[in-house]
């Protein structure tokens, strides 16, 4: 007989986990141009100005800007060029009133000037007088000390998922090192008595296991370490030395058991021997993934997911990836997802979250999300699909045309 | 004087560059699991049918289905339990009419069985008996050899980015070594004289170069081989040697020349000067970009971007990354754009694409772009950013609550 578990929501099963989610806190100093994708430890703070002298942003002449106001096509203002400003070299140039400096983008502006006049808006007269034929006002086209990042400003603040840009602004500043969270270890464990590994010819009755390597997948997608702990027979004594070992050595522990009613009892009295407060949550309104285990065993996050492979890798997305970025110290994970129209029905029922693998398209500019049908979650139906579109749990369904959220796989 | 080159848009820009893009074609064998974000470089069929014999999707009992047929609440049928159906082992139990079968989810269906009865609509009557109180269909909750995938039927076409569900789909059909495209090599070169790597103190009138990591953050994100080439000084023969570098070592190579007339004139020198066709295009009606180069060399793809470290990031993201996944036979590139609303006016002139950093909001489940307007693109602005939100080349600008097409960075 089926055990009898209380169902919850997906959102108050996650309210009753987070508050057991603790980030690992580890750090370690690594080179900032191999931190790509990495948790910041510390705030960084500019070290400097950036820039730390006034540049100038357009090919031009450095002025004094005074000397160009009122000047129009009609009525130019004439300026003596006394020389160009080099790049990367201190501007060794000084104007007096009525002298420009030819300057490229980027240089240094020379003494004495307040502004640059893009070339555009002069004409050469000889080859050392210019017209200038619009006025500029003090500071226009210059980049002023600091502008850019004043020094004791902070850059980025602790719990920044480094991207691209992040790394260009930190090694702009000179911080070629930086203290990142360590990245958090994610211990995966296969049960059921039916499985075997991908190396191995199935005999009848036996599939290969396949959970270890999707949700490895998943488990570096947000950053993570797995920890691949091979498959464990249905067995409690086996299950829990398994279990003891992946406490040993992560910050995460996963086990996807076979969905038999008897294996996920194996699962839950496992998680509950192994210490508190043991199961948070043991079944949520959600299809596929009712069976879901969420607990906490001595502060570190336990998981016991379907053995489905289709319904393994929607409830990771739903309660691991999202604990994997709480324990990394990830302050803003990255959203994977979007919002599509639905081409077709989706039927479902209320009290219960549905998810179904949906193709997206792009039609005249619009994202539309075409379901995927197929027979309790195919692995061949979730190669086909690009993500999963959620029916919220107080809908009978979504019908064609409304906008449905879709998380991308 | 600035050099006239020819404008064109975006669009007729990629159109040029495009039919000089050709997949590499190298081809490595690797481990399946260690597969992730690669590009398959052969079709994947199945060696064999998944499943590999009829598998129950339910808890419940295997039976005949016609002994089922009529059966209802009122008036169910009584079956005799004969056995239970070991998980992992072939069925060996024979149903004779009238005869049931225990079995679990994925497990074997018993031999003459046909369907299978949830548990959830029997009853136990005693230790051998069940009633059954609704009829199931010939192959109900039944999964049948080769209907997740079956013998010689394509998986995964040549050409696709493999996702968690691929790999383990992959797996499950015991396909433990792929073959792969190779990742593809892009050289990464900056110029400017007033450049000092990030490690240096810059002094005045110098800054340090960022572009060759931000570009290779980038490079590793659409699954290249970034190879930094360092800074090299604005010189003609120094440009080339390194260009000559490059072109040997990688399949695609970028320089990120300061972006005064002069060095950007070197670029398009040196780059002329390596081979044919040489440059397709210089000058994008795009803001930043303008002065981007796109070029051939000796079938390879070959680019000058701007120095701005914005401008580098944005026409990087616009023209090397699509041709990094050209070359690396990707069918279908994961799209990194988004759409939302925008908080405010951004103006724009006619004839010009526009890229305006925004940060992105969801407000009452609809996603928002703030604008985050800045001098000149500064890395800080960058920083604060989520993405850059497109201004099409026909409009003036775009209206607060016009939604905008939103590239992620």
């Amino acid at each position: 007989m089926p055990q009898l578990f209380t169902v919850i929501t997906p959102q108050e099963a996650w309210l009753r986990l987070e508050p057991h989610l603790r980030p690992i806190e580890r750090v370690e100093i690594i080179a900032t141009d191999e931190a790509l994708g990495r948790v910041l430890a510390e705030d960084a703070i500019a070290p400097s100005d950036l820039p730390s002298f006034p540049r100038s942003v357009m090919d031009g002449y450095a002025v004094r800007a005074e000397d160009t106001y009122g000047a129009s096509e009609s009525l130019p203002a004439y300026l003596k060029v006394i020389g160009e400003v080099t790049m990367g070299k201190p501007a060794e140039i000084t104007l007096s009133p009525g002298e420009a400096a030819l300057i490229h983008t980027g240089g240094m502006l020379a003494r004495k000037a307040n502004a640059v006049v893009m070339l555009e808006n002069t004409r050469e007269v000889d080859t050392s007088t210019i017209e200038v034929v619009r006025p500029v006002a003090k500071g226009e086209n210059v980049l002023q000390i600091g502008e850019d990042l004043a020094q004791g400003k902070a850059l980025l603040p602790r719990g920044s998922l480094l991207r691209p840009q992040d790394i260009g602004g930190l090694l702009a500043l000179g911080i070629t090192k930086i203290a990142v969270f360590q990245r958090v270890r994610v211990a995966l464990i296969s049960t059921g008595d039916e499985l075997v590994p991908p190396e191995d010819e199935p005999k009848p009755g036996q599939i290969r296991g396949i959970n270890a390597y999707t949700l490895a997948s998943l488990t570096l997608r947000a950053g993570g370490i797995p920890i691949k702990l091979g498959i464990i027979p249905d067995d409690y004594q086996a299950l829990k030395e398994a279990a003891e070992k992946a406490m040993r050595e992560a910050d995460i522990v996963v086990i996807s058991a076979g969905s038999s009613v008897s294996t996920r009892d194996i699962t839950a009295q496992v998680i509950n021997s192994l210490g508190k407060p043991g199961i948070l949550v043991h079944g949520i309104s959600l299809r596929p993934g009712k069976p879901t285990i969420l607990a906490s065993v001595d502060q570190k996050p336990f998981f016991g997911l379907p053995g489905n492979p289709a319904s393994a890798m929607i409830t990771f997305d739903l309660f691991v990836t999202p604990s994997i970025y709480k324990l990394s110290g990830c302050s803003q994970p990255p959203k994977r997802y979007l919002k599509a129209k639905l081409s077709r029905n989706i039927p479902s029922a209320p009290g219960r979250e549905d998810y179904v693998p949906v193709k997206i398209e792009e039609r005249n500019g619009e994202l539309w999300a075409e379901p995927i049908f197929g027979k309790s979650n195919l692995i061949s139906t979730f190669i086909k699909a690009d993500g999963i579109a959620q029916v919220p749990l107080d809908k009978t369904g979504l019908a064609a045309g409304e906008i449905a959220l879709v998380r991308i796989f």
